[in-house]
């Protein structure tokens, strides 16, 4: 589908993207950007690339420049690659935020070419090394903004998200980060919160250390999440993220006024409203 | 092991140990005793136990009786039980709060053939469909007020959590209760709110559906657990509980607080400290 894929990042998503993109053949080959050269030394290492160049020269021989960054820097990275492209290429991000990049590349002379995507997969760890085989595999991909882009951009990049397995929804960008407030950015906060406050509380790390069961690192595996990713995030999503926080502090106190008046019914209420959830996670 | 087994309960943890205990060859019979004909009926047909008898039958042939039942009616059959056995015979629970129950049957004249167990596994399921094979593998089962109990009694039940693949941590029974809150009882209801949360600010279910990830679903799960099991939970461990809430309460509102003062370097201190979750779980 492509001859050269550049991915801007060398990290979990892009380098992810770079193993499926060559495991299902739709790049010859793949360049990757970093802005360290131990990480662009592991990645070629780790066969996620096939070369290491600067950003200008890559782009030069590019169809598909893919950019995966923390969302603070991936707004004047992009700006950068939209300067350097012609109609002839394809350009797409991976952010967990939609609304700021849209809007900054909203005016910009090539916004035809940029694809808004956001696959929503992803895992706590990061750097090339935590690459790995098989992501993005039945989870689905938002798409933001498609009528701002060039149809043959947009279709190109959702053949590449479903031969990697995933689905695409369409939405607009204010949409999209209302959603990954709820969906997906309130869980790392409650997870950071959940870890700092065992922390805080249990002294005894390795008493932590022997009891923790699968219930407690399935809440608190995310706390692992890196910080350089996640603070942009709710940067840049702050309004979103502080109503679902706002509402998540509330539900909580309710657990708690529960426990101190001891209302069983009501506790019991809660848990069976909660228990919902069954109808739309399996 | 022990010829005869009696489950007094037959679902999540009393079905899997069943299953275990057979697959190991430490009983040649399980009986199980239920409250209702249904799920006696489905042990039976899943193969968790041999035979389905009232508890007087069952306790009469019985070397173990291994009672696994929500935690507030625990202490009324496990009198009952009590009162039935002789010194011939142990008796274990699988509780996941310890002082309430210990403390009930503290000056029982069978005290000593009562061993206070808590294997540290489980799921979000719960009944005689959720027993699994493999269970407890890996985990911790802390035993309580070791010192109260018979030293055979003690050696043999430890010998099956072995032999099930778990490790062994002894505590007192307020001890139990206290790292049971840091590191279970608050996640469940971290994870009740954070599903009552995403149920009340998104109103689009299908959206919920399309857009969950590993991330949502893994902070999510436990969410789905049985109010039946975890409202007793929490009002035996309701101190402790509350204890470990209201510092969460206060960890989440430092997270509010920096996005509503923008405070994004005190934010990254916050997520820096959480990361530490990584020395103790893997």
């Amino acid at each position: 589908m492509f001859n050269t894929v550049t991915i801007v990042g060398v990290g979990l998503i892009s380098g992810s993207f770079s193993l499926a993109l060559k495991e299902k053949g739709l790049a010859k080959k793949v360049i990757g950007v970093s802005r360290t050269a131990a990480s662009a030394q592991k990645a070629l290492e780790l066969g996620l690339i096939d070369e290491a160049l600067p950003l200008e020269q890559a782009i030069a021989q590019s169809d598909l420049i893919y950019v995966a960054i923390p969302v603070d820097v991936t707004i004047p990275v992009m700006k950068q690659v939209m300067d350097l492209v012609t109609d002839k290429q394809i350009v797409a991000d991976a952010g967990s935020t939609k609304h700021a990049l849209c809007l900054a590349l909203n005016d910009h002379p090539m916004r035809r070419q940029f694809v808004a995507t956001h696959p929503m997969w992803g895992t706590e760890y990061s750097g090339p090394e935590a690459a790995v085989r098989d992501a993005f595999v039945g989870r689905a991909c938002v798409i933001c903004e498609k009528e701002k882009s060039d149809p043959a951009a947009v279709e190109k990049i959702e053949q590449v998200y479903r031969a990697l397995g995933m689905h695409i929804i369409y939405m607009d960008a204010d949409s999209h980060d209302t959603h990954a407030a709820y969906i997906s950015h309130i869980s790392h906060i409650t997870s950071f919160a959940l870890a700092n406050t065992v922390l805080e509380k249990e002294r005894e790390e390795n008493t932590i250390f022997e009891l923790a069961g699968g219930g407690f690192e399935s809440t608190v595996r995310l706390a692992k999440s890196n910080p350089a990713m996640w603070v942009p995030i709710f940067m840049q999503n702050r309004e979103n993220v502080l109503d679902v926080l706002n509402e998540h502090i509330s539900q909580l106190r309710k657990f708690k006024a529960c426990l101190e008046k001891e209302n069983y019914q009501y506790l019991q209420e809660l848990i069976e409203n909660a228990n919902k959830i069954k109808r739309i996670i399996k």
